[in-house]
């Protein structure tokens, strides 16, 4: 298998704590793709993947696997023993449930505000970020303020729950943590009265899966 | 099992065609939420979703699931024989691919197009979508771009594939199907050259799931 991937990357970032969790590692090849110089808009990438994203997963029968939940799907589900996306129905729709929600609220949120309120990953790729449109700013800030929110909703979970989706480990806390490193990178702390997320994020850093990882941060241009 | 929705809706819909789909509507107690009176941006529906929105799952334990897509890995995954969502690791991952694309290019953008830069489901609700914003409009046309863009896209897939996910049916049909509805209602065609995307359009309108509820559009207000 290949994953087609830039490192340090929030997304690639949760592809990668999934292998660590599962012990797939050293059963894939790594593809470096250059972000910054747009590779992944130029058509031999968008061959692989139309949406121009990374990470993307390449079976060895040749089929490619886009969007970070399908391929945790596929590493996940690889063993017969799925520890990350739920075993039961009820299990893996309160994983699928709040997976959505950490898109939705926090990792998406942050990405819009960071290409479109910050500049980005620089010119050369923010070229392809809709560069005509005069309120992207506006629009940016609006997503600052829903990822707060949004940190502030995941504080109230973890309140009551020591993760995520409930008593254990999911997909949806490397998603979370991902975010999370994604609003540091772009300037965005934990809320001062957001205890829960915090303590929740330092043993989440503890985690042998993301601790062996945790040099990885965003290099953004200076 | 109860359902909270509205009945017509886009994504209410989805989970009604999953039902029949399964053979599961007899067992489900449906409860219908006001939309028109933003019933659902109300302390009691925020306390069984957060994110206020239809359709929600309450399970016979009291566990409320929000998310089409949760709701969908539930249902499917009820009877050991999951016919929507995948059955091996590859499955699962190709269908949620297409299922995330699906979301987001088409769903979730004629969603935002419609809130945004059409008078959508009428004041009362609406003042609780960012009215204060002045670029709204603006921003819900961009999605109306997006959304032609997306329905392109899954013409080219639909001309190699007779489903969205490949071979089989799968959740990706139901959600590009109740997509194509949202557009409809909003006023927004299929582009004409394409073929292979309304010809797939009416090979699912003749499915039995789907067909027993061919009478279900948005009521939207006069
Ligand atoms: N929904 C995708 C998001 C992938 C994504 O946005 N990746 C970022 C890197 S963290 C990317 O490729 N950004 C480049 C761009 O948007 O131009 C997933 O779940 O994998
Ligand atoms: N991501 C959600 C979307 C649900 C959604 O947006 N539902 C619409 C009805 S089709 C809704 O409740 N809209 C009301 C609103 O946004 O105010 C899902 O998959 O179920």
């Amino acid at each position: 298998m290949k994953i087609y991937d830039t490192p340090g990357f929030p997304n690639p970032a949760r592809i990668r704590v999934v292998l660590a969790e599962k012990g797939l590692d050293s059963q894939i090849e790594f593809v470096k793709v250059d972000l910054f110089a747009a590779e992944h808009k130029q058509s031999a990438f968008l061959a692989i993947n139309p949406t121009g994203t990374v990470p993307v997963l390449e079976l060895d029968d040749g089929t490619f696997i886009s969007e970070s939940v399908a391929i945790t799907e596929y590493l996940d589900n690889l063993d017969g023993n799925p520890t990350l996306t739920g075993k039961t129905p009820k299990e893996k729709a309160v994983i699928h449930m709040m997976q959505k929600r950490a898109d939705d609220q926090l990792i998406d949120a942050v990405g819009i505000y960071f290409h479109h309120a910050t500049p980005g990953l620089g010119a050369r790729l923010e070229a392809y970020k809709s560069p005509e449109w005069a309120h992207r700013k506006e629009w940016g800030d609006r997503h600052h303020e829903k990822f707060v929110r949004g940190m502030k909703y995941f504080d109230g979970v973890l309140k009551t729950h020591p993760y995520v989706a409930g008593d254990d480990f999911s997909m949806a806390d490397i998603t979370v943590y991902a975010a999370l490193m994604h609003g540091s990178a772009a300037g965005i702390a934990i809320p001062d009265d957001c205890s829960a997320l915090s303590a929740w994020q330092a043993k989440m850093s503890d985690r042998p899966s993301v601790k062996n990882r945790s040099g990885q941060v965003m290099e953004l241009p200076a």
